[in-house]
């Protein structure tokens, strides 16, 4: 693990990291916030933050305006990459912005040439998680949170794997990628054109079929401005779906806000605030 | 005036403007937030920043994170652009990242070709603060902020100025241009090589001889781990002429900060309870 650059904020640290993947078969590069608790000997909990479409690690580190209550409330975030990356890593021939390079969509690819790198489920769920706990004094009390591709990628990583996050919160999430063109130009690209497939990732589908699983508070926000909300993001499909499931998922609609990290910044102190009741 | 985008943000409004400037003779674009209370009748006053080279309008306004205060304190913020821009107006032959396009540095350029668009000093000053007074629903009650070459803009424009700002102040700002590499290449190539002629535009020259003058309280904030403290930036020359002249400025020192946004992000809220004093 290679360190990138590094830069005090807030009272804590900003670090960025390059390492070798197992999974995408590829460097990846994340950052990381370590709030000033971590001086202590007590290890502080983690948020991992999944980023949008076109989005690297530094988005969200220079755009959300996350590290000042980050680090009054002791918690680490770590953001990682959309995609695989490197001259390797096929991208889209078309080179559009919505599939390959900086549009992972946070699944395990099965079908070629994506399927060797586009590995970002087991990337974000497993694999940097493990680093993450193994190379920082961070607890394993995690949560998981994202922007719009992002947001689909934290239901969907949370969902899939109730014991290993406390909390989820997502701004903007693509709720429903089966049946919205983004989901589906990705979904049909990296897993193919059987739909059974897609459901594996679908946050709408999980939320259905939780009924015996174990429940994880969910918190989704939405800016009612939002130019891809109706043909993209559909969070009223989510909410059918947790309401039929009777699971703990709360949707807050702002009037006025966009899909920009403008809204994301006025309101991610309060998803910390969220996290953080369960963090502790 | 032409509205170039809006997003609402920390329950405010951010908005780019873009209008043709009689000082310039170009296209200018910059950008405004505007807190709730503009909903008001009352006025807003207005924090003016000016960003550092290479920068736009957008660098503050996506990373400082300071529209949360700036809201809950009722302060207006307006971000103009570094240097005059389009396809008439001349860059550095070099197309260096320090002089030309990014970097107008906030003064009036006397020598050709830069003497026709290179008015930043008159625009910033004088043209800008008359078109948001007359278009937005503010006070005349102003004061300036820049980072870096914006903190050099900030200093030199507030202290030239002493009846229209209630306060200054600079993040890590280039603090005698007249005796460092930035504002050597800089002054000489816009003013010439009279050194006289720098003098003008030197904050420290300006405080030593500011002992007649109304006095406006400055701040100013620096890193310890800015890599461009010792040769360009030089806090200790402006404490010294600001003592010599019993001129009300306090130098705050932050261990193992550098020169991003993430030392500004981490002290923008600072600056702007400091500005709230003067405003009110």
């Amino acid at each position: 693990m290679e360190l990138v650059s590094e830069n005090r904020v807030a009272g804590g640290w900003h670090r960025r990291y390059r390492h070798q993947s197992q999974h995408t078969q590829c460097d990846m590069t994340f950052a990381i916030f370590l709030p000033e608790q971590v001086d202590n000997t007590q290890p502080v909990p983690v948020l991992y933050w999944l980023s949008g479409l076109t989005c690297t690690d530094e988005n969200f580190m220079q755009k959300a305006g996350a590290f000042k209550r980050a680090n009054e409330l002791g918690i680490a975030i770590v953001a990682p990459d959309t995609s695989p990356r490197g001259e390797d890593v096929p991208d889209d021939p078309q080179q559009s912005y919505d599939f390959g390079l900086g549009a992972g969509f946070y699944i395990n690819a099965t079908q070629a040439p994506y399927d060797k790198h586009y590995q970002m489920y087991s990337y974000v769920s497993e694999e940097l998680p493990a680093l993450i706990e193994q190379q920082f004094p961070v607890s394993e009390k995690r949560a998981i949170a994202g922007h719009s591709m992002g947001g689909h990628g934290a239901l969907v990583v949370g969902l899939k794997n109730p014991s290993r996050y406390c909390s989820i919160s997502a701004f903007s999430p693509i709720s429903n990628p089966a049946d919205c063109p983004w989901g589906k130009k990705a979904f049909s690209g990296y897993l193919g054109e059987e739909h059974k497939a897609w459901l594996a990732y679908d946050a709408c589908h999980l939320l259905e079929h939780s009924k015996d699983s174990l429940k994880v508070p969910v918190r989704v926000d939405q800016g009612e401005a939002d130019q891809f909300l109706d043909e993209q993001l559909k969070p009223e499909a989510l909410v059918k779906s947790a309401q039929a499931a009777d699971y703990p998922l709360t949707l807050t609609m702002h009037p006025g806000y966009d899909h920009s990290y403008f809204f994301i910044s006025s309101f991610i102190d309060a998803h910390l605030d969220f996290h953080a009741q369960y963090l502790k």
